[in-house]
């Protein structure tokens, strides 16, 4: 073919993909910090998890392997989508008039549109085979939920979500969607649960919030044995799924001769991130990277977990019903400003994370939605996907990169964590000019911030 | 990589994908009827389209050309996305416990989710190397609308969208995505037109049809001189943009191993249908096909233009503005049900299908929507791909052709022409089992079929 241009598509082929999942926890320098009984403040156990995760989980949470085999059928359904595009964007390089090479990992061709489902199903395998009866979770945008409902049916098992009242008002296709891979939604807070009814008794309107979906969706796995409960982003072995992202961009990078110079990814729970980035920051533990290497974490103005958050122990959600985790916290009853990237909107960041921040691995910014939503559009112009309101951030921070003097003709990969299809009420709003910025709410997290457990390290 | 079943994708390498159009005109056993200009029942000239496309289109409208060069431009804006997946669908097989071998080759990965952008991207190059200042358009579904607007962003060329109004309506995420790339969009009929203006004088609630707003799209664009139309099917310069489809999947195939025994596509106008099917039966007419194969035409019952329309010359729109076409019509008043397969929803057929048909090239059956729900459903369980409402068509013809015992063990391939992100309330209606099903309105198109013109040949 004659081409003008130079390659655009990395398509690696399935026997190149990969067979195990990296467990950064082997290769980290300073071990990351114990998650901690609430009541004991003393490390949890794998029994004290048991309520909530089949055991198969709990064991790659506290895992110091670093390859972790993925079981046959969970590759099977990989397979389905993955391995995933990796394209050089060479007409958003050409907009932005940049000579920094623009490359990106595109999670958005699968099931549910975004990377969540890499997790989603060994996390419904594991059940299945545990002996799971349901699995209940709660979702904010949507993304989460709509995996877990695909994962769900396709291993034979019942979920159950509980979408955060905004969400399930606003974006009634996501669930549409979940209701067509037979999955039950709630809006939350919900008359389902203790907690549900605690929180409408004071405010029957309440629009409701990931930390309030989450207590529900626990306070009802915990309650029936055969019931448990499962996170899409925040814990290790969330993370752990989601590193056949890296793994295979390490490899299609291979295959256009290039090594990054920046990594970047937005961060709400973290877990995209992760899964683009802890495969090459393993590499540079174990003195294998091509060449040295920046990682740029993007997260919200407006939930700036990383950049403004303290590190500390706090739970993981408002109804105090999670173990204690160590991460940069804007507090657990901290209730973000309305953003469109719903899936960023999360008062912590994953352990992992906040750690390899602590020891200096990491940069972390943050953005305005209006500057995301800009970069966002003409990369819809440009390179031709609609990109989520949390990609855009990805996004805005990779441009961010490319305009630097200093990375002229540098590499710059980020992770494209999922397409804006179900997102359309948040284009509306750009186009017809009535985004809001949100500046940060320092009183809010101020306030939120004195509610954490008193916990010695805190 | 340990895998337990075969191999699934089949990517093929950019610099293997298609730097001509194929014209199927060219080996053509009998050649198709011409077009007949309204007036004088003559044969149209070029110059008699001059007001309505630019002169490179109508060129290759009559071209008998076999291979006509791709632009560089146009080969560049198609690496954006193309080549496009072929994938094996090797869960759907399983859970139809079936041991055909089902392919199929998914445009859904374009920027506007459909093989539109096929045509669009060239249409939009035309246009612009012509000096066409503004393409005018009409969309039904909004796939059509959706992809000009891409493609026209991508030359800078002003496009303006007339979007029947039940679709304006009902899909406003199909509209952002317009205004998201800069095209104005107005529901039709509208008062900016002579047609549309007295529709809506004997019924200010119409809903408008395709029909319609084809008629007002012409309307503005024949009054200006450096305005331009763009049709997004039926013609034959439309259908050839879109053989880079088929001639992929001729690769593709050989790089599985296989050649089809059966093809299959939805048909609405015909275009996604002819992409895949043309190339394949171009190679049969010049005796290079691998072996024997059937072709099969799936259209809505409710729309049976191929299994029910009169074959005779009529027009292409209401408002009998357009040229006279030859081809299987329902008649050019008719007014479809309101299916969801909006892009299924034309009264008449592309006549280079038609004549194929008339020449005994293809088979054409009709399905109801509720059949073509129920595989899309079980087809976005086991492979993860949520198709559009037309695509689920080509999905249940598949379906029967793999049940039938003659075809055990044979190879299906079926255009997956797009996603259906967009059509969540087709699926909301699915999933709550309000989806109704509409016979062949015999009545309706007796009717209609009255009022096509007097032409010697019908």
């Amino acid at each position: 073919m004659a081409q003008s241009q130079g390659q655009r598509h990395f398509p690696l082929p399935e026997a190149e993909a990969p067979t195990h999942w990296y467990n950064i926890q082997a290769d980290l320098p300073v071990p990351a910090p114990p998650v901690l009984h609430p009541g004991t403040k003393q490390p949890i156990g794998p029994d004290d998890l048991a309520p909530l995760f089949p055991m198969p989980l709990i064991l790659q949470e506290v895992s110091q392997e670093r390859y972790i085999e993925i079981p046959q059928p969970v590759q099977d359904v990989y397979r389905i989508w993955r391995p995933s595009p990796l394209i050089r964007a060479t007409f958003f390089e050409k907009a932005l008039g940049t000579t920094a090479k623009i490359f990106y990992k595109y999670e958005g061709v699968s099931p549910a549109g975004s990377h969540k489902p890499n997790t989603a199903v060994p996390q419904a395998y594991y059940n299945k085979e545990s002996g799971t009866k349901k699995i209940i979770t709660e979702t904010g945008a949507g993304q989460w939920g709509s995996s877990l409902a695909f994962a769900g049916q396709h291993f034979g098992i019942e979920v159950e979500v509980y979408q955060v009242r905004a969400s399930y008002d606003q974006k009634p296709y996501r669930r549409a969607y979940m209701e067509t891979m037979g999955t039950k939604c709630y809006a939350s807070p919900s008359d389902r649960t203790e907690i549900g009814k605690s929180i409408l008794e004071k405010d029957p309107k309440s629009p409701g919030s990931l930390g309030i979906a989450i207590s529900e969706a626990v306070e009802c796995a915990a309650g029936v044995e055969e019931n448990k409960y499962a996170l899409g982003s925040v814990l290790n072995h969330v993370l752990m799924h989601q590193t056949v992202t890296g793994q295979e961009a390490i490899k299609q990078m291979q295959m256009a001769g290039e090594y990054p110079d920046v990594l970047v990814g937005c961060t709400g729970g973290g877990s995209n991130f992760a899964g683009l980035c802890f495969p090459f920051i393993g590499q540079k533990f174990r003195g294998e990277a091509s060449k040295p290497f920046r990682v740029v974490a993007c997260e919200p103005a407006s939930c700036p977990s990383l950049t403004k958050g303290k590190y500390a122990y706090d739970f993981g959600d408002t109804g105090q019903m999670t173990p204690l985790i160590k991460s940069h916290t804007l507090g657990h009853t901290f209730m973000p400003p309305p953003t469109h990237a719903g899936g960023l909107r999360y008062h912590a960041m994953a352990p992992l994370i906040s750690h390899l921040q602590e020891i200096g691995e990491l940069e972390a910014i943050a953005l305005h939605q209006t500057e995301c939503f800009e970069m966002g559009e003409l990369f819809a112009k440009t390179e031709g996907i609609l990109p989520a309101p949390e990609a855009n951030h990805a996004i805005a921070a990779a441009v961010r990169e490319a305009k630097k003097p200093e990375n002229a003709g540098k590499v710059i990969l980020f992770n494209l964590c999922g397409h804006g299809h179900f997102d359309m009420t948040a284009w509306q709003a750009y186009s017809s000019g009535t985004l809001k910025d949100y500046d940060y709410p320092e009183a809010e997290v101020a306030m939120a911030l004195s509610g954490i457990p008193p916990v010695p390290d805190n």
